[in-house]
């Protein structure tokens, strides 16, 4: 079946999953709302990425920072200087472009993430790019744009006052380190996690919920002693590979890229990038970077305290190098929703919309449904009391068939119908998402029932 | 005992709940960030509130929209023009304060916060107000100061550009509504509720975690017919004063302040504080708010969208009323830790600390720790085996004593300790936080014994 991006948008929004945002207001840039059922989805994957990587595993520990932080964080991680866009005018219409984009745009073989500005202007001028708003071929110079969103905290509204909101959650772990080391005296190696918002004033956000200005990051550093040990990175990529198979993210629709040292970031002395294959292209996923002691020693060096850590053993002081496996929520989410939207012929001139989600993320486990209003008292009490358990969802509006397919459409895995013969024989029909086969069964052994399931 | 808040905020950092932020700088104003075990607490009491409020209630749905939304959403709710406090200076030391803080620190009976900047200013002038910090007598005039932190998003940096981040998540709920209400086929009345952080520039943040700049609530909107029913105010506080007894926040600690009409907010038709007895003073806990039709009407006079909801038994459309529930997720800890947080004294000249947490709050629910280095290999496979249904902790560092008092600061109900018999007869020791009385149990008897306590 030929899916769209179109479809899976205009699919998220009517079922409930995600809204434009400020909709009634005509909107924000590419900005969106989780609705009901994308919340949940959503919460469920920070749970289970927060189990897998801080909770259940034995050598890490959690984290919860602040989003504004003191501006000498963002100075000592190069940010405040670093972090910005080559940012291009048309002087004829005025739109404004990444120069980069743009030119990767004219022509995807230029490799113009490694130019220069300088490279960029002179390879503009001399291929004759247009813009593609316009057409016209008469473009300003390059300038830096920095990408931290800037804000002013106090009663002053001056240059002492001015905070960012952070573009990472990372640097709020670095700055940590000793605190969480020391209060709950961990040895290396050790790591730490945490989930939470970022910001960045993207010159060209797009393709959905892929790249938004505001967003949700899983980063977890982990610090060991490079001296030591040297194998952290690969244990990382494969517990991140493993964690993308226990949430279906199939391996057929992802590729690791191994960054080219000559285009590391500064920080990085490598980087792999796990890409998926969106419906726009493959784009970053995950990104497992080995960051060195570049953190900690530029924290070190600009805060003057020694956040060195003593081992016991050998006596001395040592700097941890980082493992970092980073990954944006929204962007895992999306990997997730695009794989599990399928439209389906299920006979002739008919068709369905399943969301097929892997059951440990569905917004709903179980739907129960009267099939006639007869049956709404009978029904509604086994709803309640299965909530006690489950993720349910009580569905009592339209003929059966139509809720069948608006359950399948939401991804709920199992429909259950308390029909005329349940008040006599005490049983149900369980419906399956997937082989939309119907199994009867006795209510008295419903619950286990489900729980073998999930 | 007589314990302080400057001992908990001591302990709560030597102990890994919560450090300053930003703190290997010098810190950032009144900002703090929570170490590994204080961001299980966290997570675990919004966990219970989504659970209760959104998902195990039949009535209700969740949602999770955007920080930075449209500026019109502002404009509407009322927040650009006029969520502002009145800033004085002192104009021989410069330095700035909340008029209506300055009267009331200085007379708490003068019900500062009822007072026009001009009575205000009266007041100040007529009663000599002394400057707290330099005790001069000479003050600037009153000044609005919006309590929105501003920024720009995308490349322009001009007024049509400037955005806010939202000063609560209530509004995120109500410019959803209708697409809540559309995608879902929800009748009234429902709820929508929503966990997220919000930021307010306060001229004067402090009392630790109580009043933040960035801190985190919990809302609730609940829409319903005002035709129809009248009772809901009545039920979600009696939901709520359910919810605090479930985490343990004792009746005698708070109280229900019914906000007189006269000092209402002007979008409330009716407002009952519950005022928690923090280390200084009574303080709002949670604010139960009959909001009426204002926010809906307001967001659909300015939006020019139909936000009324289509009764589809009587025919006629419905602006909902709305009551809502408001909570500070930092708030609600303050209480918790605070009334957790016990010096005790266990015998002639020994006393330890031990953090009473209600077993569903605490970062831990068990310790396992060898009694010697000898059973450290078998004690780590009991842990590992424990962590598959349990949150647990490994602990072998310092003598027994030294271990019990530790977990006893950090709240963890019970430490098992495995000892020079365990090996043979297969049983642990079970050291329970409050009693300090143990337990000889079958290690194959121990989830089971462990489940029944949680």
């Amino acid at each position: 079946m030929a899916k769209t991006m179109e479809e899976l948008v205009s699919h998220l929004k009517t079922s409930g999953f995600i809204f434009q945002g400020s909709e009634i207001y005509g909107g924000l840039a590419n900005s969106w709302d989780y609705g009901p059922l994308g919340v949940e989805v959503k919460n469920k994957l920070k749970h289970l990425w927060w189990e897998t990587f801080v909770k259940k595993n034995p050598l890490n520990l959690g984290l919860d920072s602040s989003i504004i932080l003191n501006s000498n964080v963002w100075k000592a991680s190069g940010h405040i200087d670093g972090f910005n866009d080559p940012l291009i005018d048309c002087k004829k219409c005025h739109n404004r472009f990444r120069a980069d984009k743009l030119v990767e745009d004219f022509d995807v073989n230029a490799q113009a993430g490694a130019m220069s500005n300088e490279e960029l202007e002179n390879y503009i001028t001399q291929n004759g790019v247009v813009c593609p708003k316009c057409q016209a071929k008469d473009f300003t110079n390059i300038r830096q744009f920095g990408l931290m969103f800037k804000t002013n905290q106090g009663v002053l509204n001056d240059e002492s006052s001015v905070v960012y909101l952070r573009p990472e959650t990372a640097q709020g772990i670095f700055i940590n380190f000793k605190n969480v080391q020391r209060s709950l005296r961990k040895k290396l190696p050790f790591g730490i996690g945490q989930i939470g918002k970022s910001f960045r004033n993207e010159i060209t956000p797009g393709n959905f919920i892929f790249r938004t200005r505001e967003f949700e990051q899983m980063e977890l550093e982990f610090f060991y002693d490079e001296q030591a040990d040297q194998n952290w990175f690969e244990y990382w990529l494969n517990e991140v590979e493993k964690f993308l198979a226990k949430i279906g993210v199939e391996k057929t629709n992802y590729r690791l890229h191994d960054i080219d040292p000559k285009d590391l970031a500064h920080y990085s002395k490598r980087t792999i990038d796990i890409e998926y294959h969106f419906p726009f292209g493959w784009g970053e996923l995950w990104g497992i970077a080995h960051r060195g002691t570049f953190d900690l020693n530029a924290h070190q060096t600009l805060s003057k305290q020694d956040l060195t850590y003593l081992d016991t053993v050998s006596n001395s002081k040592i700097l941890p190098a980082t493992i970092e496996p980073s990954v944006g929520v929204e962007r895992l989410m999306l990997a997730i929703l695009w794989q599990a939207f399928h439209e389906e012929e299920i006979e002739a001139n008919n068709s369905r919309i399943v969301m097929k989600l892997p059951y440990n993320l569905v917004p709903y486990q179980v739907a129960v449904m009267p099939l006639q209003k007869q049956q709404n008292e009978q029904a509604k009490q086994l709803y309640l009391d299965l909530l006690n358990d489950f993720d349910a969802v009580f569905d009592e509006t339209g003929n059966v068939g139509k809720r069948y397919r608006r359950q399948d459409a939401i991804g709920t895995p199992f429909v259950i119908t308390y029909d005329f013969d349940s008040d006599q024989d005490h049983k149900v029909t369980v419906r399956n998402r997937d082989t939309m086969e119907q199994d009867r069964i006795a209510i008295v052994d419903l619950k286990t029932y489900l729980k073998t399931k999930f």
